[in-house]
Parts: structure tokens; C-alpha cells; sequence
């Protein structure tokens, strides 16, 4: 290590110990003999004071630190005297008196202060991220993100679910969303797609026996972007056998009350109440209903028994409410049979915080001939059920298990859990509402040689030209 | 739970308790009168005994029984006879005497037997994979890996690492091989790339002051397969500020004796030996030395010292030997300045275990205009350094910390933990060789308006033709 502590580590206890440490150079303030930086680093700042008496050298080579010099300091810690102590930080006891400075690498002005008062254009912000992210609600943001992953899976873990990589290059199988298309060069003509889901691969997990599953997870969706929405977001996802709905809502009111306890220090009462889609939409008007009273800061809901089908005006056409991978009340399968689609409720669970949907489930369909008769009231033709869904079908003749499972957006939760505006500001690099990512330019042209390795070319406005 | 016991679970101490095990009808011997079933579950195997007198529908039931239908059967504990037991499972002292049984899902005959013992071509295994994961060596396959992480994650968790989710859609920075390319159809004409490693954003990390930063992340490279690669794979990823090799070493060394330890009882003894390239070289004539003695399982060596450069015979021009963003020795820049670059080394390393390279990283270049000096011997013109390295240059300006790091290939390390033959074996969903999912049938073709939304049409052999 170029360092023997942190800047968040030093205290009265180190008192004449000598120490280096590294950072970043937060301030300095020039008091003609003396001059006063503080340094900072992820875990705090440590105020650092340069003596010519002491070491001229460093003190002759502090005078040229600015701001954001990147500086290893080795010096001695000194108690501050009672009326010097700042008591708003840690190390604010004490001060490392240095007895040598290397500047590490200096820095331009930075485009805006290191400093979470600052007004500054998300534009700006978003050029320069690595500048942004030096900014403590930002780290902070980054570190809870983290924490709510470890206790993710260690609750999960403890409840004997396996975490299962699922592919990232899949198969189209467009499921509301436009997929994310990439041309596979060694099937020319042929694409994979990113998944907007692991819907079928978690479902397919089930089939395999694998019981429990679980995965933090990047989904995708080319979707024009609207609200606070990103090209791509992670999920926490999993699916579970032979359960029913309670065994999931167990699960998932142990993961949220372990996340609000570690995070915020709030013991959140469980079970989370429930209602039916009908009883929210009479009572508030909404499938999302914002059940917080006087005083309370989060309130959760489970909202179930959504309908199965929504009727698509457009197109003239039944549209899955969830996803057509949904099963079907039992007490409903009479409306199936003699064609009421719009009374069909579906064995669906939707997940509500404060207003905001966090995450979505079902008891999924585990017979092949139900699943069939859903593929074509939504209108897919046996032939293009075949071609997308024909190995689902096929898994669900060689014994697929009841199962059930339920995705939580993480990206949302960590906002909310920061009381972040926007899911931009605890994601560590996101593209702006037009899909762009402004610190590397992406996306960007590529060689016309690159396109042609893919057989592909691009049209333009009806004329077809390479690109160059 | 439509159980109450898994069927790995039940013992002599559960004698005469009623329980519900579900599962897959694992084998059958009818003997006439009774009729036993195997059920399995990921858990593990329950003998379950039907006989007429206790219950007469169960036993007619029981005699539909196909293997791989999935089942639900109560009944009551029954400890067998001392000369029935079976020692070779955990439940093998008992068996459950039915009293209900319910066909959850019948199964079509499986296309080959679910048994680790069945020769069944690798073709076969990953079009029915979802039949081929419910065989013990690929269930206990992604166990281990689901533990590897595990073990990753607390370990890194321990050091105040942060795990940090980068991006997926990214900008195309071709690192030696092929990027996969998305077309952005927000931009048309405008593609994404999916990373080859995040490289680039976890040393942003580091000038962000994240100080430690680790990540499990897919990589992407569209290369020609061969031998064991597949076109997705797993790294484990890590960055740290302030630091030497020698805590790349340490951290590293920690994690693996953690994951020996915990997998495979093994102590390792730590710190692994170290090697220069020129000696690997030497006296191995390679750069993945298998250095196991006599005995010896599992022999890991760190290779240092690697050359800068290498020379590109076919386009008369250096290249780097690990990545351009490699730092040079120290006693090395003389070589650098007066261009002997063939005796230039770098401060670089490699984790060999067994004689595969398993890890590969380095001390990074964290000041630009040794960055831009690098890109230039390797014939990056100035313009096409700042298009594609743009970003990272302009971030060094902005007080850059000194930094290291490495990555770990997941997929080989639990290969080699599980002696299995090939990567495919330790990965749920993989492709073949030549990149094609069997199971889904991906990739696959897509509707001509999908591509007709992203700007692009197909070139087959000089001819333009739309898909259809």
C-alpha cells in the first residue's frame, strides 16, 4: 500500500504516530507560514498542516497543490488544540503535521466543486462522471446500492437459493418491449438479443429442478425512453417450486424488511397488507396506490388478482396484462372456456412502495396445453408460438414443476431508499433520457469494415449507402 | 409450500410424521402388490413405498407412473428394516408410506436417462439442457459456482471493496478482439458495443476515488471459437487505488485459499510462488508454467515480468503484449525513450493454476501523456487515440490516483475446481462452439421490420436483399 491509513481513520488514539496518506486535495487554505489542506479519500478527510520549520520541501511543494492534486502526505499526527477541533467530521480531533509531500498527479480545475452544494447540469454532471462520483451523495448512493445487493443474497442464500448466471446473447423473443438486437457474425443473417428478462431461462431453471433461484440481473428493453427509464436495468429476480403465492410474498417481506432495517434503521411491520386490483382501483383510482398515512414514510402493498387480458382497441386483439407466462385463477378457468377474457384474473402480484410498482410476479402456466391456449387468445399463431416459445413448450412436456417467482427493480428501489430524483443518480454510469452515454460518446459510429464483417449495411432514408 | 419436507430431509428422527414430498419420479420397481418410487428434488432422493391396503387410490395412481413425471405425494414415515436400508443416500434409513399421491405433471419418456453414469452426446445434453441440469454433475456444477461467488463476495466485502455494476451497452474500443456491435435505434446509425471487459470504466472508478472496486461481470468478444471459449463468459473483476503488486497479490491469495478451503478442504499454502516471464520462459518454454510436483493437485505460480510489447510480423508494428494501458518497469523507461521497445517489461502479471492462465493484470498507466506515448508505439494515431480513448485521457487530466487491478476467468476456475472437461459444463445455458444456443435456437432471424426500424438491411455475397 502508498498508504498506511485512510483519511477517515486517524484519531486522538494515534497521537505521535507517524502516518502517509493519500488522497485528493479537498481545500486548502494558505496562511501565509502555515498552510492547511484537507485531504480526502472514499473513507473521509484528514486535515493535513505544512510547517517550513518542519520540512521546507513539502511545504514549498504545497504551495502549488490545487484542487483535486492527487498528493501522498507522510507527517506526524498532532492533537489539535480544544478550540481547533472540528467536530463535524471523525478525524477532526487531530491533524497530520507532514514532513513530506509527493504529488501523485496534479489536476485541471475541475468543471465543478467536489461538493454535494453545488448546482450543477446533469449534462455536465454526466460528461464528467468520474468528477461527479468523487461528490459524497453519489458515493454514498454507490455503497448503498452495494449493500442492498449483499443483503439480497445473503437473505437469499439463507433460504438455500442458487444464484444462475442466464445468457446475455438470447434469443428474440420480443415480450411487449423491442428487444436490443446484435447481428451474429458467425451466423451471418441471424441476431441474438439481449433479454429483457430472464423470464423463460428462470423458467426453464425450473424445469431443471434447481428449486430456488436467484440473480441480480441486467435486463433490456429498446424502448423510447420516457420518465426515468434506462436502455438497460438490473433486476433482482428469482422463481421458486412448488410454492404458492405466500411462500413468495414470505421471501420477499423478509428480503425488504432486512433491507429497510440495515439501510434505513426501520423496522417495517410484515406481512405487507394486500389488496385486490378491483378493491385499488375503486379506492384510489390506481393499480399503484400510494397507502402511506399521516407520519409514515414507506408503505408497502401488495396488490393481487390482476386481470389476465387487457383488450387492445388498436388492434382489435387480447393483450396479456403481465405476461403470458401467467396463470389463470382457478376459480376463473370457466370465463377461459366460454370466452369472457375481460373477467379472467390472473394469479399475478404486483409489489408497491409509496405509489411506485417495485417489482411484478405470477404463478406461472407449467402445462403445455394451457400455455398454448394463452399463446393463442393474445392472437400467436402456432407457427410463431413454434418459432419463439417452442422450447418452453417443449421443456413443459418432460415434468415441469408448479412454480412461481417475482423481479424487483433495483435500480428503483436504491432511488427511493436515497431519496434520489431520478434512478441516474444511483446507477454509476447511465445514459440520458435520449439513450446516450455522454462520458464515452456511446453510441458511436463504427467501421464501415465492422458492418461489413456482419453483412450488414445501413439505409438511409430509402437510399441504401455504406457507412463511412 | 405444497411440501414440507425436501426430499433430501427425512430421517429415523421423523419416524411416524406425516409429510408432503414433492418431486421427480426418479425410478420404479413394481412389485406387484407394492410399488416403490425414487422421488427426487435438488435436495436429494426419498424411497416412497405405495401399498394397496393403505391406500388403495394412491397405489393405482402410482402405476401411471412414468420416470421424470413430477409428483406430490403424502404419506407417513416408516423406518425400514435393518437389512433394507440403503447407505449410500442420507434418507436411506427410511422410507414414506403413501397415502396420497398427486400427478402434478405427467413427462414425455426422457430423451436419455437422468444419471451421471448415461454416455449422452454433448449435442443432445444442450437441446434437453433443461433435462441435462437435473443430472447430479451439472446441479452440483452450479452449486459450486453459485459458492465460488459467494466466497468472492465476502471476501472482496471484508477488504471494503465495492461492488460496482458497469455498463453493458457500451462504446466500441476493440481491445484485440471483435467487438459484438447493437444497433442504437434512438441513433440511427449509431452502434453500441457490448465490453470485452470493463477495462475502461473500472479505472474510471479508481480516478472517481472509489479506491476498491470488484464486480462478477459477463465479457463479451466475438471471436472464432476455439478450443474452450465461448462468446459470453465470467469474469471476476477488481481495482484498487494506492496500491503495489504486492496487495494485488495479497487480496488474491486470501481469496483463493478462501475458495480451496471452502471447496475442497485444501490448505493452500500461501504466498504462490512468483516467476519472471524470462524464467517461465526459460525453463518451462511457456508463459503458463505447470509447476505441479509429484502429488501435488492444484500448483499456482505467479508469472511477472512480461514483455511490454510484442512485434506484429504481418503488419510491421508493435503491439501491446497484455493491454496499452499497462505500465511500464520503472527501470525499463530508458528502453521506452531510446526505442529499444522489445526490451521494455512491463508491470504486469499472470495467475497460473495447473498450467492455465486463470488471472492476468497489472500496475495501470494513471498520466496521460505516458498513456498517449504507449498509444502511439502501438500505431494509434492521435485521432483515433481521442476518439476511442478520448474520455480516459481527458480523465488522467483530473487528478488520476496510481492503480491496479486484475481479473479472474469464473468459468475456467470452477472448471478446473470441478475437473470438469470444458466450460460448457460449468455454465447453465451455454453455446456450442460454433456460438449457437441449441436449446432456443438462437440466433435466430428476426422480421425484416425489426432490422428495417434499425436503419439496416443484409448484404448477401455483394448483392443487397432485404431479409425476409
Amino acid at each position: 500500500m502508498l498508504r498506511t491509513h485512510t483519511c477517515g481513520e486517524l484519531r486522538k488514539g494515534h497521537e505521535a504516530q507517524k502516518a502517509t496518506l493519500c488522497g485528493w486535495v479537498h481545500a486548502r487554505r494558505d496562511h501565509g507560514k502555515l498552510i492547511f489542506i484537507d485531504v480526502r479519500d472514499r473513507y473521509g478527510v484528514t486535515q493535513v498542516v505544512f510547517i517550513p520549520s518542519v520540512c521546507k520541501e513539502a511545504h514549498d511543494t504545497a504551495q502549488k497543490l490545487g484542487p483535486e492534486f492527487v498528493v501522498s502526505i507522510t507527517g506526524k499526527v498532532v492533537i489539535r488544540p480544544e478550540k481547533m477541533v472540528n467536530k463535524d467530521i471523525p478525524t477532526g480531533e487531530i491533524e497530520l503535521c507532514a514532513e513530506g509531500l509527493e504529488i501523485l498527479n496534479p489536476s485541471e480545475v475541475p468543471v465543478f466543486g467536489i461538493n454535494d452544494d453545488v448546482e450543477v447540469s446533469e449534462e455536465l454532471r454526466l460528461t464528467y462522471r468520474y468528477l461527479d462520483l468523487r461528490r459524497q451523495k453519489l458515493l454514498r448512493a454507490l455503497e448503498v446500492r452495494h449493500k442492498v445487493c449483499s443483503i439480497v443474497r445473503s437473505v437469499f442464500n439463507e433460504e438455500d437459493f442458487v444464484e444462475v448466471e442466464t445468457p446475455v446473447l438470447t434469443k428474440s423473443t420480443p415480450e411487449g418491449a423491442r428487444d436490443f438486437l446484435v447481428p451474429a457474425r458467425l451466423n451471418p443473417g441471424y441476431f441474438f438479443a439481449l433479454p429483457q428478462s430472464p423470464q423463460l431461462f428462470k423458467q426453464i431453471l425450473m424445469v431443471s429442478g434447481l428449486d430456488r433461484y436467484y440473480q441480480i440481473v441486467k435486463c433490456f428493453r429498446d424502448e423510447d425512453l420516457r420518465a426515468d427509464r434506462q436502455l438497460e436495468f438490473t433486476q433482482i429476480d428469482m422463481e421458486m417450486s412448488f410454492v404458492t403465492a405466500e411462500d413468495i410474498f414470505k421471501v420477499t417481506e423478509k428480503l425488504f424488511k432486512a433491507i429497510f432495517k440495515e439501510i434505513k434503521g426501520i423496522d417495517l411491520p410484515i406481512p405487507f397488507p394486500r389488496m385486490t386490483y378491483a378493491q385499488a382501483q375503486k379506492q384510489y383510482h390506481s393499480d399503484k396506490p400510494d397507502t402511506r398515512k399521516k407520519g409514515e414514510e414507506f408503505a408497502f402493498t401488495w396488490v393481487v388478482d390482476f386481470p389476465m387480458f387487457k383488450y387492445n382497441e388498436e388492434e382489435k386483439r387480447w393483450d396479456s396484462e403481465h405476461h403470458p407466462f401467467t396463470s389463470v385463477k382457478e376459480e376463473d378457468l370457466v370465463y377461459l372456456k366460454n370466452g369472457e377474457f375481460g373477467k379472467v384474473r390472473a394469479n399475478s402480484y404486483d409489489l408497491v412502495l409509496n405509489g411506485n410498482e417495485i417489482g411484478s410476479g405470477s404463478i406461472r402456466i407449467h402445462k403445455k396445453d394451457i400455455q398454448k391456449r394463452i399463446f393463442d387468445i393474445i392472437g400467436l399463431d402456432e407457427k410463431e408460438a413454434e418459432e419463439r416459445f417452442g422450447f418452453l413448450l417443449k421443456a413443459f412436456e418432460y415434468g415441469a414443476p408448479p412454480h412461481a417467482g417475482v423481479a424487483y427493480g433495483l435500480d428503483r428501489l436504491v432511488a427511493i431508499l436515497m431519496g434520489a430524483e431520478s434512478i441516474r443518480d444511483v446507477i454509476a454510469f447511465p445514459k440520458t433520457q435520449k439513450g446516450n452515454c455522454l462520458m464515452t460518446d456511446a453510441p458511436s459510429h463504427v467501421d464501415a469494415r465492422q458492418l461489413q464483417e456482419l453483412g450488414l449495411m445501413m439505409i438511409n432514408k430509402g437510399r441504401t449507402q455504406s457507412l463511412q
